[in-house]
């Protein structure tokens, strides 16, 4: 079910759109202007495309307008998004950095190729954090209030999808870059198993973590995406209702820099799904999973000084001074440091796939908190980073919020390539949270 | 010291000719010039390049000799192949497919643009296997034998430098794509540690193997291109000699498929070091090294999948057919099979870190044998997988010949992060191997 976000067809969800579109009962060009309809009212407020050309948006609406019905494909005519750190072949990809303002690669990302093979039209390029990493935040503000952030690095991305600009988009993550921004701004978003969907023609930040997710208006919405891209679980899903299974609550061993609502949403989400009959335990990680968090800092750190040698060699201190700080390797991390990290996440993985292995999904929070007033604060990546860091599946799960209302995700995760099961769980959860009387606790 | 493939300025290492260069006894121009008229004398036979345009390439020369001696770059006017996998933002990559004949990507690979910032010259694209896996084969044929193979995937950058073509030049490595052309052509190569060159800007095939390497014409040239590509070892090598090194022969689970002059190629090099005063011990593997194949084949397979999914989508069967069959999943692996290789090779790349530690370096085969006749069989890269996805550093150290007086290189190896150890160390087992009385012991 789509989220109210603006009355018209902008607010139909992807799911529906394409069901729409295949079957003759929608024109794209009808959905592309009520998204650019909603884009020229809210943009001065959200901001959340660095690139948009109305002309090519309804140009391709037309041109999939045009495609038999028969030709259709499972996203003809949706518009989509996209993170402006993929290239799009068409259009500028300006990494928000000031360095790169007149880059206009003219090849698509693996990702936006596979879209547009499926039928999606390239709506434009959204907002991101420089080179999805720090320096130049988006301009992009949080859709449920411009004095908050929308969250970073995928800060457009998110807020264009919450905002009812356009129904699906594409984000990446290298520590929390997908789902901090989805619980800021209160969208659906699953960031999938590491390197299930390819991360060519991207700018690379830390190859062993960069992982491409998408942002959508319903669990619907990010499933379709998946099959989109392929990703199917070794079994299929079978989830008909919460009522029976087993699912673990995790802390992590970052809990203590939960705030209050953080604390708040994770004890509402496991009443809300003890009472639709699921069986909430407890995951407590081992030892060893304390060092994640440096580890993570250690093989991204490093892995950025081989990503950005170029920019390092063109540019030098006119990069942002916290890149410097990263390349100069100011922390002074060694080869050991690192190799010692990626041991420490490889066996990490394995140990994590086979504790969550007997669980549907694993609940834990996406963010500390509420989204904080931005624009130069984008939040903390804290409750992200040993995900992103460990490959596993993550989906972002709306529905619940903290303080004046604002919205807070919760974490739903699961072994390696369980991506379609954790998101099937995601969308039982979800739609518990949507008719639970309790959604805003605080 | 310079191989002698030609006798004019075409002949000069990188190292011989970017010290001259630099201090201004040469010019980029003649250099250029003596590299495109060896190419012109030779390509109807060796045919190492998809794209040449001597026009271009001279006028970087020109561009590179109008700077001041004082402002020169450590590459500063050396020519530079580039495999037709990499984008190069002035001449089109074609990936030598009949699907990419029109492909112009208008943006450098990041390992282009820092030679390019180095100063080098863009000499043009070397000729490769299709997509740098299998499918059409290079058109390119061994310099010593046009036969018999220059091995794949990087045909075209192996045979230009063996023949004299151009100093330097890059490949990549998924399986043996950058040792095993070197062997087979009698060149210096590396495949440097798994992701200290950054994978941006070329056709992926896998993520997690896909290796940046290069070609050069001694210990030298390569290691001057580590330099440029930053890759420095927690502790600087000392290996002023061999007297006293303690060094292993690693004869890897594959050693049954070792020919007879590989057999001899070991003996005679391990020979050589132990009269130069080298200690020579054998290192053998734990015996779950000896899943290492069949997990490389488990993992690069599944990760074409991503990688290769909007050429599936977009091609679909018009796709060469092995390709089809991975694309298809004929093997039928699962995601628990990928998770099961990617855990085992995650535990021996730490296992073989601590192996091979008390060693200066591990020696191995690079070929089971010489380059066999082609163009149809590129030869095997049954001794140079395990080392990809074990992520070590690898150089090829020419020298030995086998039957018929063809080339056989022998790899050296070690732990993860000490290619520049391993680089000091080939250097000084070349010096010896040149200087030996038994170099064609077959």
């Amino acid at each position: 079910m789509a989220q109210a976000a603006g009355q018209g067809l902008n607010g139909l969800s992807a799911a529906e759109a394409a069901a729409a579109i295949r079957r003759g009962a929608l024109t794209s060009r009808a959905l592309v202007q009520a998204c650019l309809d909603r884009i020229a009212a809210r943009d001065p407020v959200v901001r959340a495309w660095s690139h948009l050309d109305p002309a090519l948006a309804l140009a391709q609406a037309d041109a999939a307008d045009a495609v038999p019905l028969a030709a259709r494909g499972p996203l003809h005519g949706v518009p989509v998004g996209i993170k402006d750190i993929l290239y799009t072949k068409d259009m500028p990809t300006r990494f928000n950095s000031p360095h790169f303002q007149d880059h206009f690669p003219n090849i698509d990302a693996a990702a936006v190729a596979i879209l547009r093979q499926a039928g999606a039209v390239i709506l434009g390029k959204n907002d991101t954090v420089e080179f999805a990493v720090n320096g130049r935040r988006a301009a992009t503000t949080n859709p449920h209030d411009p004095r908050r952030t929308p969250g970073g690095s995928s800060s457009g991305s998110a807020a264009a999808v919450a905002d009812g600009q356009v129904p699906l988009s594409l984000g990446t993550q290298t520590g929390g870059s997908v789902i901090r921004p989805a619980s800021y701004c209160g969208v659906w978003a699953i960031k999938p198993t590491w390197n299930a969907v390819s991360h060519e023609g991207f700018k690379v930040c830390a190859a062993s973590f960069d992982t491409l997710g998408w942002y959508g208006r319903s669990a619907a919405d990010l499933d379709l995406l998946a099959e989109v891209f392929g990703i199917r679980d070794d079994t299929a899903p079978d989830v008909p209702a919460l009522d029976g299974l087993r699912l673990a609550f995790c802390a992590t061993p970052v809990w203590p820099q939960a705030e209050a609502e953080t604390r708040q949403a994770i004890d509402t989400a496991i009443d809300v799904l003890r009472r639709a009959g699921a069986i909430v335990e407890t995951l407590v990680l081992p030892p060893e999973f304390d060092g994640l968090t440096a580890a993570h800092k250690i093989i991204m750190q490093a892995e950025m000084r081989s990503a950005f040698l170029p920019d390092w060699r063109a540019l030098g201190e006119a990069l942002y001074p916290e890149l410097v700080g990263i390349l100069r390797n100011e922390s002074g991390h060694s080869h050991a440091d690192l190799l010692a990290a990626q041991n420490l996440a490889a066996r990490c993985r394995a140990v994590f796939d086979d504790l969550a292995a007997p669980y549907a999904a694993i609940l834990t929070p996406s963010t500390a908190g509420i989204a904080p007033f931005g624009p130069d604060n984008t939040g903390a990546a804290v409750f992200n980073r040993i995900w992103t860091l460990l490959h596993s599946p993550c989906v972002n799960v709306p529905g619940l919020t903290g303080p004046e209302g604002l919205p807070l995700g919760i974490t739903l995760t699961g072994p390696r390539f369980r991506d379609r099961q954790v998101l099937a769980v995601a969308a039982r959860l979800g739609d518990a949270l949507t008719t639970a009387d309790n959604r805003g606790a605080m």
